[in-house]
C-alpha cells in the first residue's frame, strides 16, 4: 500500500485552498455518476463550497497569489538557460487566469443567484431535509436520464472554472516550493522553527498506527502522533519512528 | 422508463418516518462502498439520521403505530379461514419489535455518545468543515481497508437496528392500506376531502413533464402540478391530465 498523505495549512488563506480543492474534487468525482446518492452529494459538495468560497478575502487572495507567481516567472525569464516558451506560455495562462478571477463578481454568486439551485441550497442545510416531499423538483430533476443530469452538473462547475484553475495552480506552486525528507519524531512528538511556511505535508506507512496532529503557525509548528484506541477514543503515542516532511 | 414515484406526508409523524427511512436508505447504500466520497456519505446521512430521531416524539409514535398494527392483528385472528401460523408469526414480531423499542434508550444515544463519531459529526455540521487536517483520525481511518470500514459501519447501524425495524413496518403498513387510482387533474390542479389520510402516494409518467407539489392535512388536500422552466424556475401547468393517486 502506498504512503498515506496528511497536508495541514498554517494559515488561513491555505486553509480555504485546501476546503476548495477538497469539495471541488468530490464534486468532480460524483459529476456523471449515475447514482441518486451521488447526484445529492454532487449538490452537498457544490453548495458547501458556495458557503466556503462565500468567506472572507478568498478572491483577493488568489489573485495575489497569482501575480506573485508572475513576478517570479519574470525574474525566472530574464535567466540564461530557461525553456523561454514554457515560461512564456504558464505567464500567458497565468495573466489569463488572473484577468478572469478580476472580472467575477463575488466568487459562485451566479450559482447562489440560480433560481433551480438556490431553493435547492436552502433545504440542504437541514438534516433530512431534502426529501422527495421537501423538493419534488429535485425529485424530478435526479431521475431524469443521466446524460441530462451530467450535462447540468457540468455547466455548474464551468461557472466557477476560475475559481477552480487558481485554486489549483496556486495549490501546486505551494506544493511544488519544499520536498520530502525523512525525518524523526521523539516520543510521538516533532517540532521545529520555519520560515514563513504556508503548508505541513506528512507521508506516514500505510500500516503505521498513528495519526498526526498539528499546532503552529508559519514559523514554528510541533505535530503531536495519536494512536486510535480500542474505545474508539484516542492516546498519545509515546514512541520515536521516522516519517516523511515536507514544509512549504 | 417505470412511472415516477412520489409521496407526501400529511402530518408530522409520517414526514419524520420518510425522513428517516430516506437517511437510512443512504447509509446502507454508501455501506461498503470503497471511494472515499461514498464513506463520507455515509457519515453525512448517519448524522443527519440521528439528529433527525433525536427531534420530537417519534419513539413514542413508534411505539403506538406498533401496538396498533398489535390490535389489529388480534381482532383478524378471530376472523374464520385467517392464516392463523403467518398471523402467529407476525404478531411475534410486533411483539418483539415494541419490547426493543421501549428498552432502548433515547434513539440513537449511543452512536451520539460514541467518542470517535460525536467529534467528527461536530465538524460535519461546518460547510467543507470534514477535510484531511480537521479531522486526521477520519483521514486515518477512511483509508484503512475496506472490510475493516465496512465492518464499523455495519456495528453503527446495528445500533439503531430496532429503530429501522419499527419505521420499514410501520411505513409499509401505511402504504399498503390504499390502491393506486387513476385521477384526473384539472387545469394542473386535483383536490380531495379523505378521512384520516396520512400518506399520498402519486405516480406520474416518467416522461410527465410536471411535478407535483402538495397542501393539505389528513381530510383535505389539493395537489398543485408545476413545470420547470427554460430559466431554471417554474411555472404552474394549466393542463388537464390523468396520473395515479393511492390515500394512505
Amino acid at each position: 500500500m502506498p504512503d498515506l498523505l496528511y497536508e495541514f495549512p498554517l494559515n488561513e488563506k491555505t486553509r480555504t485552498y485546501l476546503r476548495t480543492e477538497t469539495l471541488l474534487k468530490r464534486a468532480e468525482a460524483q459529476l456523471g455518476c449515475p447514482e441518486i446518492w451521488a447526484k445529492m452529494d454532487f449538490f452537498n459538495a457544490l453548495f458547501s463550497l458556495l458557503d466556503v468560497v462565500e468567506r472572507g478575502d478568498l478572491k483577493s487572495d488568489l489573485i495575489k497569489d497569482l501575480e506573485k507567481h508572475e513576478k517570479q516567472l519574470v525574474v525566472w525569464s530574464q535567466h540564461p538557460g530557461i525553456d523561454n516558451k514554457a515560461l512564456q506560455n504558464m505567464l500567458a495562462q497565468l495573466v489569463t487566469m488572473t484577468a478572469a478571477l478580476s472580472q467575477a463578481n463575488k466568487l459562485g454568486q451566479t450559482l447562489r443567484d440560480d433560481r433551480f439551485l438556490a431553493p435547492i441550497k436552502q433545504r440542504f442545510t437541514i438534516p433530512g431535509g431534502n426529501c422527495c416531499f421537501d423538493l419534488p423538483n429535485l425529485h424530478q430533476w435526479l431521475h431524469q436520464n443521466n446524460q441530462k443530469t451530467t450535462q447540468d452538473q457540468q455547466n455548474w462547475l464551468d461557472q466557477i472554472f476560475s475559481l477552480k484553475n487558481a485554486v489549483e495552480l496556486n495549490l501546486r506552486m505551494l506544493r511544488e516550493k519544499s520536498r520530502f525528507t525523512l525525518v524523526a519524531a521523539e516520543a510521538g512528538l516533532y517540532q521545529s522553527t520555519v520560515e514563513n511556511v504556508e503548508l505541513l505535508r506528512l507521508q506516514l506507512d500505510a500500516d503505521c498506527p498513528y495519526y498526526p496532529t498539528v499546532s503552529g503557525h508559519k514559523n514554528r509548528f510541533s505535530i503531536r502522533f495519536m494512536q486510535p484506541d480500542d474505545e474508539q477514543g484516542k492516546t498519545g503515542c509515546q514512541h520515536g519512528f521516522n516519517f516523511k516532511l515536507a514544509t512549504c
